[in-house]
């Protein structure tokens, strides 16, 4: 289903070559202070935006149809359409199952009678929708003191430093339009056009950090914070991983309980931790240092080399050449979906 | 909270030091046919076994308290306790936050009530619950074709093959106590008695493999299969990380679209994929190919090993030595939790 | 929480004064035949249409965002926005809490940020929302065989029959825009005149029939199909009461188990009983018989009598008179909201 | 499904004929003070007491299984058990359907794998789960100043007063075996030993109020306070209607806007309603007046007196003489089970 949540709950819809996308955000607290400029600059930063992402113009010029009054959240949904423009439906037909797309699971689900026009539902101009009602949702916890960043930590051969002054590096990648925090941005671009220049595509690896947090939110068991992040995280399309913390770095043959605990600390008044191993979370359960999680998203898998696959209207293996406009790297698009699915699951727990 | 599922509601209840721990099963099919030979071997592979785990007797004498009538399940919820037996609560006092456990956040979201006893609610005794009830989806998913699977993929520097031959595969490692694939078992056992002899601790990679399930389960964006799955395996103590397919292998320097992309064919009528590294969902959707996932589980936080931590009740830093039996390892014992929960989560999708 | 629904999920938005009034319908199954006739016809129920009604014009120009393709639903998410037009905000102002209305609980709910004109997001207005994306529900139960009708059962002292001739009557009060069984529209019409003119409104009591409904629909205990029916009825601004069969009538001075206990016979192969004194629902599962159900719709709280009140901005007691374009009686208007309401939940409940 | 609630979560479990029934009431909060002695005096309510009741032996021997800890709540679930004593099976067998009773729809929705012994998992002996884990909910409401009591309204010709004096008669109810607020307990009595002598039943109308429950509780549309409350309370067999504050006396001929509208006025600083024509709620949110409401209760369907029917195995039309232990009337008993389904809504709604 298309809904999420469950103190504040996002529903989105549309389609890539519909009249519009969009989303409800129901749940949200009334008086939270919202401008266009804040959802605007929050949609440009998943917008295409250089030489090394899709040629679609995507302008977004949004509209807030409900649930915001005088500059001000009222308490009731609010809704944010986002309509389509410079749609060339012509690129696409029924029946081609690109490689590692949905389009085959798409025709399963539902019998013959999906949109198949680029990827329909199942389209990353959905997110949009998500981007769009992150941006209040972030506002939110910024209120709270609870602020978010993602950035690049790997592309290729090219790796970004970790988070280490949190804060800062929050603050600066928000101000960013590329998210790195050393300078590596030439080093990625260079890794995509090379990608880019053998008809292919690359993927990349995310990592996220919430600061400001406070201990105690999640749950044991089926409520984890993790849980709740991962399943957010996992709806994106292009996410095939998520760790918290060292992750599966807690498997190297050198990791032991004695090398990887988080010992807990006095500092002042302030319980702490010496390392930050677990990500800020023990038992399911925020501890109170910054909660850090890296997610892997794999190669676009639309690219222009060859590719071998079926069509399931004719039923016959075909070669495929795809036509349209495609990104051979999504991941610094992605950036602010992940940040704006995570302040909308973070929201969602603490209000 | 302490429940999961739409269709199928799995509710967990329970403490390490209480009388019982348990499981309600509700949605489950009426008609699918309950032994307690398969509850008792199901649980019997979670149970402590051999010298390098925990020395707590856990006789797992579980009984079926409704929804079960004339040896089949009839509809209505079902209830399976599992008294709790051969407790030595002396060994635990309320303050002391055992490094990357859950004492303290307990502490924080319980506001200073909870049972902290051996972990209270957070103990892993309590996935003995999600064992016996698992065993019940799993027959019924059995009954359907669909099989799962897991097997330690990791640990220290041993690593098993990948799944292959995966009925064979599952089959076999459902039938063994120590779940691997490859002839490793001795080995595996030996990296676990060098972590435990230096009074420490070690985790590992545990790899699971669903077949049988038909194309068109999940769904976009936020019911997404992995999403669905990753959520109901973080609810499992010590989980830090899931990947599908190649997961963040998607994310090497030399992985591209053109390398990765799983292309389709007709084998016959059949649609099948070339290779799976998408882990059998595209788009939050099964492809008809098996579906892979791993998961990675940190050292188990229990040491013999002095540590420095905190007292919270006390308000001071203290050093630690945890007393109580403790697991060097839990991968072994945790493969059926994951199988378990895997199994009520699938059944949950397709119920 | 503005969403209703487990696997047809509703979300409505929107405000009496703002841009648009819309709905999102999900889990709506692939392939349903969609017109617009059939929505401008359902919506064309609910809009003020006589002397008796609102004088505000509601001319329901609708539009399809998201979901259908082709003329078919697609299996993604439904949203249908309606604009507002002819609207006079003038008429409203903060502070002036009208008696039996929501403004007091919504000042108080959303803290002095809710948006009162009209009612904001309270207002009837909303409706138009569902009804919209309920004919979408009905269309796909008609499809199934199951039908629903709602009547008129009593206004004033005027009183219609009771349903009988079940499928005969649905279809009838389908097509006509004053629903009632009996020769009695007049009679209605006369007592609704009565109210205005004295500046004064009347409620009323409707009944509802489904159809073609199979046995088995329900569950015992918290998904009884009577309260999944209520807590979608109640959801209707001005409900204060619902009873299914008898209901209330159970409770007569004559009433025994002997006199309204519903005795089951064989029709033939199929299961029958003489009477439905249980508006065929027994255990919270409907026995194949018709469900029927009686709603207390309140006299319409505006009136334009003057009345004693608060001004909870002023903080003062104040004497109110209503101004603004406002029904005497909604009774009319409200059959085709809960025949949509009805056809969201049963849909819900058989998808 | 048999469960229900967002932050406060109850799940029944059990068979009239297995070994227990039960409950898991999750998500309440730490710190609440609970005795055996409270919830063993709120199941004494419910069972079966004096001549006109069944003669099954409910003795009720309840056991806490978790969540609680040293006398109070931990926020972990808490798990209680009754256990089944004084069983008669021999009474039952499959295939005869009671009319008005569920055993017809059970096997249509178990496909023949109920356990029909005592109606299985639809015995009102299940709501001992209810009110165990309601008398814990009650206690927390308390601890805030919220108190809840029913009474009969009416049985037979007899009618008790409506609510006056809130508080106190709420404080009285709840010291009564026999709820009722006037002098009429033998005239009740009466009624249904009338019915009994041949071989007959009775139904009623039950009264709830809930006083202290600030303004503000509930919302528009979908989760507005009467529907929570409806769909809570139809759980309860026998339940065929509910109506808030007046209303189906709403609909009565005299009834008009301007003499059922209920004034604001401010007493002090507060906030009061002149009337509480609306049952303390508008728009689906409570105003800050007490809320109450109505229940209408069939009369209990298993009556002496031979009634028509069918063997649903056989496939046969048969005369059916019920036997076993019955009440002619359950409005006594059931006024304890309303009240606590009734404080498990709201302690839902206010968590």
């Amino acid at each position: 289903m298309s809904s999420i949540g469950d103190n504040v709950v996002l529903t989105v819809f549309g389609e890539s070559h519909g009249p519009v996308v969009g989303a409800v955000l129901d749940g949200v607290e009334p008086g939270i202070e919202i401008t266009d400029e804040m959802i605007a600059s929050f949609l440009s930063k998943r917008r295409p935006q250089n030489i090394t992402e899709s040629a679609r113009k995507e302008p977004d010029h949004f509209q807030i149809m409900s649930g915001v009054f005088n500059g001000r959240t009222t308490g009731a949904p609010i809704c944010i359409l986002i309509p389509n423009e410079n749609i060339r439906s012509s690129d696409y037909q029924q029946g081609v199952a690109r490689p590692s797309h949905a389009d085959y699971v798409a025709h399963i689900k539902y019998k013959g009678f999906e949109d198949y026009r680029g990827g329909g539902h199942f389209s990353g101009r959905v997110s949009a929708g998500i981007v769009a009602t992150g941006a209040v949702a972030l506002k939110a916890l910024e209120d709270r003191g609870i602020h978010i960043g993602t950035h690049i930590l790997q592309c290729g051969s090219v790796r970004d430093n970790n988070f280490v002054d949190i804060d800062t590096e929050i603050s600066l990648l928000n101000s960013k339009d590329f998210p790195v925090i050393s300078d590596i941005e030439s080093e990625i671009i260079d890794e995509i056009i090379k990608a880019k220049n053998s008809g292919d595509s690359i993927g990349g690896i995310l990592q996220t950090a919430i600061s400001g947090i406070p201990a105690g939110i999640g749950a044991p068991w089926f409520d984890s914070l993790e849980g709740a992040i991962a399943k957010a995280i996992f709806a994106i399309g292009g996410v095939k991983g998520i760790e918290f913390g060292l992750g599966f770095g807690f498997c190297d043959s050198n990791a032991k309980g004695s090398t990887v605990n988080d010992q807990f600390y006095y500092d002042g008044e302030c319980v702490k931790t010496k390392t930050n191993n677990n990500g800020g979370i023990n038992g399911g359960i925020s501890n109170g240092m910054p909660i850090i999680f890296n997610t892997a998203i794999k190669p676009t898998p639309s690219i222009s080399k060859p590719q071998r696959s079926i069509d399931f209207i004719k039923g016959e293996d075909i070669t495929l050449e795809i036509k349209g406009r495609h990104d051979p790297a999504i991941i610094r698009r992605i950036c602010v979906v992940i940040t704006a699915m995570t302040a909308i699951t973070i929201y969602d727990l603490i209000r």
